[in-house]
């Protein structure tokens, strides 16, 4: 970087005009140039999904003041950081920074989190990149308290950088700022959701179904990311997109096939 | 089981008229009784999306002859495999198979596969799990050669269950029969996708994109399923949701947070 500033990339799922991308816009422009790209409607539980029967659309906007650059697309937010990294920034970034979610992406929420997942797609491009969320889905959630960590822990990554094949997943307990008793390096809780669809007729008598479900924490371990939120933690577990289970792999090889 | 025939749910992301589909519920009516619920629209690329804004419409079906029963959801593949184990089947499933997907779902392109994702759901929500996927995208393709290694790989997770949080990945190379070698348990190939957006103008003027790419393995090991696949074996990658980078934990602890 020598004398540039670094180039850092944000986007998020819940879009652009989310509060919490606001906040992490306004943190990240002390510790270099922003861009935004982002999409134009909310997009959580979208996972890793991509648009490949459709077209996307791109617009510069201004949501506010400051010096960042933005763009709204109208796709996934992994269709965000693939156009950003491929077509709209002027050098591959140096640091990409997803969120500040409106709720919790602890635990298996990882997996369907599109916040998570513009990360991870950042990860795979070769960026250093982390996810942030905060435990609290209220649209005026307080999203004070969490400027610090995450200023921190971004500082980290521009400096350090991060291992290969891994992005960061943090997340912040919903407390005043002396309540949080600091940043923990986790592993992913072993939770599951059970599922419990509301089922309902519509005013035509058909059936149709609203997704709900209850989380529930079957891991006792001190070390989970979940133990460190309910113990006023900041949880930060590494994330890799290799998928392998390599330890199965032995007796899978004793199989008859 | 004792006496009671296998349960078995069958999803894809193709939807539920695919080609693929119906090949892979003529291979499973032979091995217990099926249970479909299927898209009922293409939804590939749609990863580990879940429907939380919107309401789901599920219709009992009948694509085809055969004993099995068939729904079709308004969802995605993850949508419907948690609509079939909360809502519509009678028990909790003994094997969840997902696919026959028109294409490749190999080395990095798991994360992005609506196809895998429903059988990673399954495999969450403890139920044995696998994915196919055949080579050819074409409508027309030739499933045929497939059937005996899905057969076979079926019947072994059936008998022998699959360790705790472990989902198997199959692909199937585009070979006539008497050209496949037999089966690889592999690692999932560190290979990436080249992104190049085409970028068009639409009739009034504004630029729009479509999502494009260049599959590039950059993975020379001979233990991957690229390699596998390449050399005309059937690959099958255990893959895990515990997303955790355990390896990185250690550093992660030197940092000043």
């Amino acid at each position: 970087m020598a004398n540039e500033r670094p180039l850092i990339l944000i986007s998020n799922d819940d879009g652009i005009t989310a509060p919490g991308i606001r906040t992490l816009i306004s943190v990240m422009n002390e510790l270099g140039d922003v861009w935004v790209v982002a999409p134009d409607k909310g997009q959580s539980g979208m996972g890793h999904a991509i648009t490949v029967n459709s077209t996307l659309h791109v617009d510069e906007v201004k949501i506010d003041d400051g010096p960042q650059k933005e763009f709204s697309c109208s796709g996934t937010p992994v269709d965000c950081v693939k156009l950003a990294i491929s077509e709209l920034l002027p050098r591959k970034p140096d640091l990409c920074v997803s969120g500040i979610n409106h709720g919790s992406n602890s635990a298996i929420n990882v997996i369907y989190s599109g916040t998570m997942s513009a990360a991870i797609e950042a990860g795979m491009e070769g960026v250093p990149s982390i996810g942030f969320s905060l435990l609290d889905f209220s649209l005026d959630a307080n999203f004070e308290p969490s400027k610090k960590y995450i200023k921190s822990i971004a500082e980290s990554a521009l400096e350090q950088g991060l291992p290969q094949g891994v992005i960061l997943n943090v997340n912040i307990p919903k407390l005043e700022e002396d309540k949080i008793n600091g940043v923990k390096i986790c592993r992913q809780a072993k939770a599951t959701w059970e599922e419990e669809f509301d089922r309902r007729v519509d005013p035509r008598g058909r059936t149709y179904f609203w997704l709900t479900g209850k989380f529930v924490n079957l891991d006792k371990g001190e070390d989970t990311d979940e133990w460190a939120l309910e113990n006023g933690y900041v949880s930060v577990v590494p994330v890799q997109y290799d998928l392998t289970a390599y330890f199965a792999m032995q007796h899978l090889n004793s199989w008859d096939l």
